[in-house]
């Protein structure tokens, strides 16, 4: 194999398959990436059997050949190097041969193992994409990925809901305390479809995708698996077999209480409390609404904080407590100046919503 | 006790005096600061025993008094407040509020210690200080500290010499493998002194020195430790006891081979060696000195690189190694474009210097 490339191009490349390395596995060939040069077209592929990805470098191929190269390795050596035109070509040994200056013959050369072991990129069907900007993709799930379950106890709640109705994409997570609900418009209508995607593989995918709204990306869906392309990458993950919660029961309450607020003294507010909160404990914050403030308190061993902030408040006065995590993941990923909560009493799920649904926030409050 | 300050005097305060506050210790009060209001003036202090570092915020004293605070949760305490006028006080239940919001009457309170318990700052003799400027104390220190030990077996090597001779401060580093002078020229002549200061205590301050070249330090030199004052500071270190090494003997070879290079191209060069060096792994770089050309190379079990440099030689060829680290330590803190090499043969030590010998690095070479 001999191709000529240039270090970012590569580098990058290294990068955005990287994603797809598991951090620590038993089958030692996962931790590889796959090199090959084959008509005209350089491609990396890393595959840990639930994430696959490859991407497309720039370069020019002049022997046809694969090699497999250990990823870690791979990135510290061409970190190291000069941003220069590579030719990179495998000896009789078994290395392969990294030339980073003709002039000076300075090389790098790494030990790279045969493909015949290598996972390949899974195959799909490309019929009727998805299609929708990286921007948007990259949003819904960049605000609703924090509310997913991280232990596998249930394995539904470590993937998100990926529902199409129409021209609608809707994005939903929960973890048994709060839901996160997310739609973007589409610019077209398709068959209404729902996916469970697990995930870790969307927190990878979100470092990949740019915030370009003009660079889309093409979404396929197949029985097992759910294909992203975009620029000169393929994303593939698995699936999560089963039945999503049903979920809409819980969203049709009639609130009787409605607050309005300033999302940054909320946010600043709760945070006061966060000092007197020792890690691991679940004790709430008191959300005391009375008239046209709100009065934000926490009690510890230590000492403690009284917070006030404005608000307007239709409905009666309530009293209820919170994980204020749960408040602040939501606030935080809310670009709003001013927000909405949405209550019915002190033991009812709170929800934090704008006018067009276009986001829903429910967290249940807990028993103060 | 009742003062008033605002919150970004009070933070900064907190976290010049947290440097004195060990990260781990039997002994509960030396967690805490001590922050007393007298006189008009409002004073933080820590102590960790070897190192005491007082400073003053700014403020006005309604009711003198002197508490002890725990260094931590003050610290995130006063983080999450908002950018205000804080009135502080203390209450019957022996803890301070802090009130941050008058209008609002919102308030973070925590429980506080008496101080008869908190160790006092050392008593020290303010006569015949050193004067320098924080920039060159910052420097001096900042160019040597990473080449004294970590470990207590040799206690002298944990320390740096601070030597005065005429109106020159010299700082001397060694770990048993490399040694670091910096000279600097002080405005006026002093007694000649040598002590040997904590590299512990020294990288603490030299958080805390700005880079300022007018802003200047006082420095103290007492039986049992040394104080340094500038801005609002005081700062006093233990000093090291007994003699430190001879070192005068090493430093007087008669170079037979010099050698001048880029220093970035001989950085990047050496850089290019440690994707294929394992941690704890001490294997050499082997350094070949070819006429006009330096050849970097290493081996692996997983590769290896082969890098060549243009460089400027007098004297004979050698083929010398080197553990990378020491030498890349050293040119780190290098500012000069070009740098010169001085050796005389494959075992006898290297070393890095200008002409003015404002900076020696000298580098034990590893045997191949």
């Amino acid at each position: 194999m001999k191709f000529i490339t240039n270090k970012n191009s590569f580098l990058n490349g290294v990068n955005i398959v990287s994603k797809a390395i598991p951090s620590s596995t038993t089958m030692d060939i996962l931790k590889y990436i796959k090199v090959s040069a084959n008509n005209g077209i350089i491609k990396l592929l890393a595959n840990d059997m639930d994430l696959a990805i490859e991407t497309i470098i720039d370069g020019e191929v002049i022997e046809n050949g694969e090699i497999a190269l250990e990823a870690n390795k791979l990135n510290v050596v061409l970190r190291s190097l000069p941003d220069n035109e590579l030719e990179i070509e495998t000896n009789s040994k078994k290395e392969i041969v990294i030339n980073y200056d003709k002039i000076r013959n300075s090389n790098s050369y790494i030990g790279y193992l045969d493909t015949d072991e290598f996972p390949e990129l899974p195959s799909y069907e490309k019929i009727d994409p998805l299609i929708i900007s990286q921007f948007s993709l990259k949003e819904l799930i960049r605000t609703t990925i924090f509310s997913t379950a991280d232990n596998e106890s249930n394995k539904i709640m470590t993937g998100e809901l990926f529902e199409i109705s129409g021209n609608v994409l809707k994005v939903v997570s929960l973890d048994g305390h709060r839901i996160s609900i997310r739609k973007a418009e589409l610019k077209e209508s398709y068959n209404d479809k729902k996916v469970i995607v697990p995930a870790k593989a969307l927190k990878e995918i979100i470092k990949i995708l740019n915030n370009e709204i003009d660079n889309e990306v093409n979404i396929y869906f197949n029985d097992n698996n759910i294909v992203f392309e975009f620029d000169n990458n393929i994303i593939i993950s698995r699936l999560i077999e089963g039945e999503y919660f049903k979920i809409d029961h819980m969203l049709s309450s009639n609130y009787t209480i409605k607050v309005n607020v300033n999302k940054k003294e909320l946010l600043d507010g709760i945070n006061r409390a966060i000092p007197f909160i020792h890690e691991g404990e679940k004790k709430p914050v008191k959300f005391n609404f009375e008239n046209d403030s709100l009065k934000l308190s926490i009690v510890s061993v230590e000492g403690g904080n009284n917070d006030y902030i404005n608000i307007e408040k239709e409905g009666s006065d309530v009293v209820i407590g919170f994980n204020p995590k749960f408040i602040i993941d939501a606030l935080k990923v809310i670009d709003d100046e001013n927000i909405s909560l949405y209550m019915i009493n002190s033991k009812a799920p709170c929800f934090i919503k704008n006018e067009e649904e276009s986001y829903i926030y429910l967290v249940l409050p807990v028993n103060l």
